[in-house]
């Protein structure tokens, strides 16, 4: 089985749907079989890069409420966080994330796209880092196993995986996704948001009990198999 | 779109299957969106690395004919392969798969799985080279595009790739073939053999067709959009 997964690095309920997820396929007795691709989508792909704006900011203008107001609704989400073990600080920066969805896609190609993906959450949720910085990316993106020059190398070309993150976000469109977190196991199934573990256990139950495949042509034709190989006419 | 194809190097009807499906593929009005991963299935895990018996010695013996009946069944399919455009020689080796496969797993890590199938297809099918060597393969591997350390690496390390190997092999018994090539569309459709390239275009064109997913959860949980983010209690 397949589990593709939606995601921004600036989005909260991603974050702490991420963790959910893990527990739901933790406690699924077929997780072994089971491959997890991240996919690129980003909440604000009009967000200036590097930009200095605290997100209590950013959410205050955007809700029109004031930044106390904000600040609550901050704490409900950091709750929420915590409930999964998980540090969230509200004084994190608000930028644009294409950069970083660049390395996640470097980080697939070398083997390390999920253990970048938790370091970025990580920096940005947990210890308020300012990911617009190169620097930054760098020492998060070689931590979490990504060769040194191959992060230099995609932070100093903005082309590089630029046509990955992109095609990721069409799929995401043709697939009907508009929002994040979304969740897609072997492209029968659908869930979106940060839904509690166990709805995420119960879905890839549901996808293993229906996993059989639907035959479209017969199994009769031309194919080689323990008995060796159909021949034409024989 | 995701089309999973799982073969041995030694199939013939792989061999022509992925002609035939890629004909089916360039047919395809959506090709642009459809990703192929190669899988591995060893038809005789049994047999012998490196080796020097002929097919059509194998052939004979498999199947209890004479080395002419075996020639006829193998111009049969040469026949078949033509009508690809391909060229096919019946004075080819019989050997073990299973380091060509972990090539292949180091080639799809490397962005270069189709061209290296491609190259051992056509060593193994059109040149008859002796794939039980490992200079052989190390001059295969990296004319196809991996790198050379890479290469001799694998090839130096039994288990380097060994596990991906032996897990698609899993999967191809979980999900029920016996046989190869074996194609699986988005884990929904499967296509046994090497059916004509209209089987392939009009599987392709019903699972775009059929690609709808099904929705397991409520779209409107914890989620992060055009909007913002959903917060517990707003």
């Amino acid at each position: 089985m397949r589990v593709e997964i939606w995601s921004d690095i600036a989005c909260p309920w991603c974050y702490i749907g991420k963790a959910r997820f893990e527990a739901g396929l933790a406690a699924f007795a077929h997780r072994d079989g089971v491959e997890v691709v991240h996919r690129s989508f980003e909440l604000d792909p009009d967000a200036p890069a590097p930009t200095d704006i605290p997100v209590l900011d950013m959410l205050a203008s955007k809700y029109r409420v004031s930044r106390d107001e904000a600040a609550a609704m901050e704490a409900r989400v950091a709750d929420a966080a915590a409930g999964e073990g998980l540090d969230y600080r509200s004084d994190r920066i608000h930028g644009n994330t294409f950069d970083l969805h660049r390395l996640l896609h470097a980080g697939k190609a070398h083997g390390v796209q999920d253990a970048l993906l938790d370091a970025l959450y990580r920096a940005n949720f947990a210890e308020a880092r300012p990911l617009g910085d190169p620097a930054v990316l760098q020492e998060i993106a070689t931590g979490a196993g990504l060769p040194a020059e191959e992060a230099a190398r995609v932070l100093a070309d903005p082309a590089a995986y630029a046509q990955e993150v992109r095609a990721d976000e069409r799929e995401a469109a043709a697939l009907g996704a508009t929002g994040v977190p979304f969740f897609v196991i072997d492209r029968r199934y659908g869930i979106s948001g940060g839904q509690p573990a166990d709805v995420f256990r119960q879905a890839l139950e549901r996808a293993h009990a229906d996993g059989a495949i639907q035959t479209l042509a017969a199994p009769d034709g031309e194919v080689c198999g323990d008995d060796g190989c159909a021949v034409p006419g024989v």
